[in-house]
């Protein structure tokens, strides 16, 4: 694939400085680009590379010094977005699955839209609705009356259980299950547990996307839901009755517990956890591993365990690495006292 | 499915006020109940849905006001607990799978109880024993000498290896790896590590559960035990040659560390930690998150990381609150030391 | 299989007492141990099991106590490395899948190497090279152009997306996900994320082990790289363009961040979680459920979040146990200062 630098200014803006006529043939990162590789600079712990980068062109932020002159430079403001721009419109794998594989299983109640690609060993149950455009891969199972919207990819080895249903244009990965039974049980009065049926589902809105081998539980009763636009990561834990809002992003190894609702825009970081029957409000930002214990409906910046407001933790962590000194202040000021207490004593 | 009334009360005790020859349909949440539907109230912050609720019939405690006349009341001590026992009783799903699908593969060496169901792909290997009414779902794996006993589910996309054994009525979620090696290696002189073989077994005993896409590894050496009764969430790592005990539980993303035993009747939330070579006793509750790195052989409630009594914990967390005021507080007296300190050399 | 005293000490070294022409059958723990077993006497909490143990013979150091006469003993100073390398030597465990089964499917444009074994509905995409006695098996997905090295296992279940390259000797347990896409969105001006595609890949180096439902993300550009002879335990997530160096040894539940690199030798407790873009040197230690939120490029053993140097984590960790005492203190000094006003004030 060739592309002109033309084109490219088109798509993003900025200015070229250099061999206007240049193309290029692949995007890569600076310090393994290779002759007629189109690479960035955004980070300044990547300027080090920049003397010795072998890519023909870089996208550059507008202040820095164009010290090569067998580079050509675009000058933009944001050269990591831009570049990823670049790639969205220039450089998206194809997704290489086109028809219906002869081992896939189609149950004669399912009902397929059309263009629909199915890997092999896909098993598609009694009931299951699947919208046009959708790409199911190898060895997945949709158990009955699973719904997918029109454009969703469902990546390998993927559990979809009975009656959930997702929407359009959402991408699952490789080993989620989506639909497990919810954790739930009853103690009897001997301290053995009973299962108790989960007969919800989960909904997936649109444009979600849900990383490799996490896992969104069935609700008890109703549904679990995951807004249009959230992105989970890989290893996360929705359990049941969750009701996740709209563009939300949920870093790797975050767990969410039951019943518990999370509101739009919120950012958590990795490893996250969410206690049972708690509300967590629009655009609140957990940073890596904070554990929310309370509902935490006002939005903010929260960190630690139980999480605080990022300003007060900060402060108390702060005061936390002080301990030793404020140990030996109150051991000073102990002797202190007693050696006033002495000469008051003394002579008074 | 018409259930009257009675036939409800018949089976959870209770007293109906309103129409006592009313059926009902379904069971639902009380904000998306719909006409014919039974519903519940237990938790107060479901209480303004009441008044909006469409459900024909709802179980309340005793002392709930009975406002509206259009709907019919189970007054009952427990109507959560009563709810469940509702469902247990006249709405668990049925599981679809009631034949061996042609796909499936059965080693000759295998050997196969009464109305046994396997779907699509399932692996029986040799040596395998497969008690009766068992279910496996399609994709499941199991590897030699797997034993499975009566009425035990295991989910799709399962595997189980070689010589593990499953008791009676388990259910094993989709994604879960029982039996794969432990993690177990040996530095040499040059810091590399060689693989130490785990040829133990992972043993899971009657009326256990295990969540989508947990791991039990094998024992390095004996056996990985699961005791009775034990319900394990997802995402949850049991480390090689551990001895959980019965009626444990176990919440998401918990991992327990190689060789450690956990008692029975214990409890823990989510995100848990136990480390290696540990004791955890009967009867310990772990909040979410507690980090055991020390043997907890007492019966109580722990928090934290390191996990301490929760009493402890709480009073920790609440001095640490306060180390801002306290840091102030040694400043103040530091000053006023000083000050009386000049009062003393200049007056005495 | 029959193995000799005499064989055993020709591998390992140490001293027959006792019966020098022994032959054992099996090893085992010696709480298990039957006849004609060989067991061994490490860890002191276990030498209660010896008055009763039934096995045959026993690994014990030199200094142990040889207080029974009907049972033979071979003395070596580390009864456990030795006990590891009989195992390793005598009684690894046979993979036994020998041969390409029939409904595995390998594409026309794949290459295999000599001797190897595919399980059932295996998937071998095109462009894929798979070397010498490599083994995959049942249900295991290779997407387009994968290659993997020279007597390498995949087992069952396991997802490796397109492009993605294993070394030699690698061992991959069931249910991992190689080269799922990485966590990558940009926000639009509405707060809604764009996927940015991930078109880097992974490679894993000779000699790594990753365990039970792991994941590795593909590099968004470029490689996310396990490097040689890394252990990888079970449910751990790697993030894109991650660079893990060689020789060090992961344990479950652990997260490590996108672009974020580990050195070589490091070794890393149970779910610990390590930031995006940042840089832990090599023989870093992070005991179990250290959080990394800075780099740690120099060696030495961390602990706590955020991850501190071991000395000063225990440390601040005893000061906070002393949290109520340092409360009492102070409140202690208040009064006497107030009262040592009082005294001057009247007195002076």
């Amino acid at each position: 694939m060739e592309i002109s630098l033309k084109e490219i200014v088109r798509l993003i803006g900025g200015k070229i400085t250099g061999d206007e006529t240049l193309t290029i043939s692949n995007v890569s990162r600076i310090e393994q680009a290779k002759k007629s590789d189109l690479t960035f600079l955004y980070n300044p712990s990547y300027e080090k590379f920049f003397p010795e980068t072998n890519a023909s062109a870089i996208l550059v932020k507008p202040e820095f010094k164009k010290s090569r002159d067998d580079i050509t430079y675009i000058e933009i403001d944001k050269p990591d977005d831009a570049f990823a721009e670049i790639i969205i419109n220039f450089f998206s794998p194809e997704i290489r699955l086109n028809k219906i594989d002869k081992t896939a299983f189609i149950h004669n109640d399912a009902q397929l839209g059309k263009n629909v690609a199915l890997g092999k060993n896909v098993v598609i149950s009694a009931g299951c609705k699947i919208g046009n455009n959708v790409k199911v891969f190898h060895n997945t199972v949709l158990f009955e009356n699973v719904v997918i919207g029109n454009n969703s990819i469902v990546y390998q080895n993927v559990s979809i259980r009975e009656a959930c249903k997702l929407g359009k244009r959402v991408i699952i990965h490789a080993g989620v299950v989506i639909g497990s039974d919810g954790f739930g049980f009853n103690p009897d009065t001997n301290g053995k547990y009973r299962k108790i049926p989960q007969i919800g589902n989960v909904i997936i809105e649109d444009d979600v996307e849900v990383g490799a081998n996490s896992c969104i539980d069935r609700a008890a009763l109703g549904s679990t839901i995951v807004g249009r636009g959230t992105k989970i990561d890989n290893l996360v834990q929705i359990g049941h009755n969750c009701v996740i809002g709209e563009d939300t992003v949920i870093s790797a190894q975050t767990g969410v517990g039951g019943s518990s609702k999370v509101g739009d825009n919120c950012m958590f970081g990795g490893q996250v956890g969410i206690g049972s029957h708690l509300n967590v409000g629009n655009n609140v930002v957990l940073l890596g591993r904070a554990g929310v214990t309370k509902s935490l409906p006002k939005a903010g910046y929260y960190f630690g365990y139980p999480a605080k407001e990022l300003k007060t933790s900060h402060k108390l962590e702060a005061h936390f690495r002080n301990l030793p000194g404020y140990a030996e202040r109150i051991k000073e000021l102990e002797k202190e006292i007693k050696h006033l207490k002495e000469q008051i004593n003394k002579k008074l």
